[in-house]
């Protein structure tokens, strides 16, 4: 069976999860702390979660892992069967990931752990972020999905890599991030409404209250 | 006819064109300079280059579009066979774009366009390019390429995310990181060998020498 490392405070991590249970993958949860311990990292190189185990090799980087979860289960498909709108979907996916969640990412350490406001971040993050709202509703279809009418891998990354930047944009730049994406409150209702999106969401939450009271 | 749109000092491009080249897919090189222009942003949403046109269509990010590459033109394939393998190739590539490339990139605005020093970046960069050269030496096998016996998608992602970050190591922190990473000089060689490699470095070395000059 494979094993999924990481813990359930981490968005991709629960991406990961979410990718596992909607292609009905089996799989076993270990938990696990980024960490530069050689142990780990000669697991996952940069010692970060989440990463795999497939009968005793591992492999990290979700997108790497989601392409992969792919190949060894192409059923239910989560990409677009036509190549181009495969492509698009990626486009969209990488979007999320690099302009938005990447960029935002540099004010968790003051969100979330309480460290100094990051000041050179306050500046460079912002535009980045503006640019990839702007591209992202421009990709996006939300019809009712990212993509179309099926849930893709562009839904199942966008979902969590919003997550946190919505905190990140309001807190640090006073801004509804969310509003400013028309289509993405509804299609964000819709994700959650799905079986398998809300045990992901539970099992999320639960630990991050835990996380917020230790 | 595929249409590749950048210019050619920007490193990304020449990955492409060096698997276009590779894969004997025809292709015409339209210039083009990152911009915010609707004009341009509507092609490419962030308004970055390289971007690429199917048939009236567009694609951007590199990632994504050798990815395409790779599903409409399988032969020569740029990926190892194995699903597994395969995955270890993107994880790989994933390294060098994320921890070594875009890390450094941080720097080009000082080192290339005589802006300030980024003084956040400074500290902020050196320990992740430090965890992506440990990452590299562990995933890469170098017999001779990065991936086993054969030029895979790896090698021309790698080639070419190390061209600029090698002179931010050298310039900014007075490291040599080629040297940190035992078999990337002769792997380097080996690449640099290939006809497709010579034909983008010679077109790369003008178009630099141009831009410099200018």
């Amino acid at each position: 069976m494979l094993k999924l490392y990481g813990f359930r405070v981490s968005n991709y991590y629960n991406m990961l999860k979410f990718a596992f249970l909607e292609k009905g993958i089996k799989f076993e949860e270990v938990h696990a702390m980024p960490n530069q311990e050689t142990e780990f990292t000669s697991k996952s190189p940069m010692g970060k979660v989440p990463c795999i185990e497939v009968d005793g090799a591992y492999l990290s980087e979700t997108g790497v892992i989601l392409d992969y979860l792919e190949d060894i289960s192409p059923s239910p498909a989560l990409f677009p069967s036509d190549a181009f709108q495969k492509a698009k979907a990626r486009e969209l996916l990488r979007c999320c990931e690099l302009y938005i969640e990447l960029a935002a990412r540099r004010h968790y350490g003051h969100l979330f752990f309480g460290e100094d406001i990051n000041e050179a971040a306050v500046n460079e993050v912002k535009p980045v972020m503006e640019k990839g709202v702007r591209a992202i509703s421009q990709l996006a279809r939300f019809s009712p999905y990212l993509c179309g009418e099926e849930l893709s891998y562009a839904d199942i990354v966008a979902y969590h890599c919003f997550s946190y930047p919505v905190n990140v944009a309001e807190k640090i730049y006073d801004w509804d991030i969310i509003s400013d994406i028309p289509g993405l409150k509804s299609w964000k209702e819709t994700v959650a409404a799905r079986e398998h999106c809300k045990t992901v969401d539970s099992e999320w939450l639960a630990a991050l209250n835990e996380f917020q009271n230790s």
